[in-house]
């Protein structure tokens, strides 16, 4: 890809003007809905010509492609964050809870693209992003495995079903969140990593 | 609306065509996208010409908003069946938790409408949607109200964001459930009733 005549080439402002283009596409994304955005609308909120944006990007899909993979990376950073503690599972699993929740509410914009719009991508896009929520479900399964196979969650525990379980409540956050109104993120992180320990924990029967 | 003339007027015969045509359409805008979905491709579902259609809806939207009046109608009938039940809160919760997850599963395409296409209602009809939604959390929240006030949930369980927790992981079901393959509906059910309970009750700390 070549730079426009006269940009700067230097690396790093290459790469935070990239993400300008991924966080304006959110924006764009979560205003209008993926299928009416066009790329002009994402252009206009960067404030560049359309024409400069390929310089970033192929196309609408390769954008939303790439919200996927930026967030997955968010994802299994905090996973490996909270893997690499030296604690009991569910205390790993507490902060890992807590931790993307926190993230969710700080990005409400790109968790609901990412919870409604990955239907829109195709093909081999499509196969990638399928293939990294599965990579990411089954950490976290794993992690909830080793909660159970400690002691720490009740035996009859479904590993499989409590993980989409969990997601599900995570991916339901933007559609109170706004209406809510003033609970600080922090403490709505901290009951939803309370409310997913104890679905793993829990004593139902 | 008058009948079309020749067709039975039978209130029972009138009343099924009605839930054909919705059953339809719950077919159609799971196919396509309320969106991309028209009146003309339900008539076709249901094997009717488009104008003998408008004497059972006015509009798309009127079919929408109908869908989500009559779905409501069964979330509230499981929520009463599970309140008059003679039985400790929490029991009436896993009742409820038990009947609703089965619903869910049962109705896979209507769920994912529900969660999905509310946004298109407009002024009265979303006002209406809306409020149904917040009277059926309330219900909810207030039978997990009657657990903690029982002493069977945890103390410091906040009762909203439980509320809010497992309708997202209720509504997460449609996500996965046909990824998953051969799980029985009742062994989903009972194993998201349990995780429901366990939300609830569980020890987190």
């Amino acid at each position: 890809m070549t730079p426009i005549k006269g940009q700067a080439t230097d690396g790093r402002q290459r790469r935070n003007r990239s993400e300008d283009v991924l966080e304006a596409a959110v924006r764009v994304f979560h205003k209008k809905g993926y299928a009416s955005a066009s790329i002009q609308d994402i252009a206009d909120e960067v404030g560049v010509l359309k024409g400069s944006l390929y310089h970033y990007i192929d196309s609408k899909e390769d954008l939303l492609a790439r919200l996927f993979e930026d967030s997955a990376g968010h994802f299994m950073a905090m996973l490996d964050e909270a893997s690499n503690l030296d604690a009991p599972p569910v205390e790993r699993l507490r902060r890992f809870a807590y931790a993307c929740s926190y993230w969710y509410l700080q990005n409400i914009e790109r968790v609901t693209i990412y919870a409604n719009e990955w239907k829109h991508l195709t093909g081999k896009r499509l196969k990638t992003v399928v293939g990294i929520r599965e990579d990411y479900e089954a950490r976290l399964a794993s992690l909830i495995g080793e909660a159970k196979e400690a002691g720490e969650a009740r035996p009859d525990l479904d590993v499989n079903f409590a993980t989409y379980f969990i997601f599900g409540a995570l991916n339901g956050l933007p559609e109170w969140y706004r209406r809510r109104g003033p609970d600080p993120a922090e403490r709505i992180a901290e009951s939803y990593a309370g409310l997913i320990v104890a679905t793993v924990v829990g004593g139902g029967k």
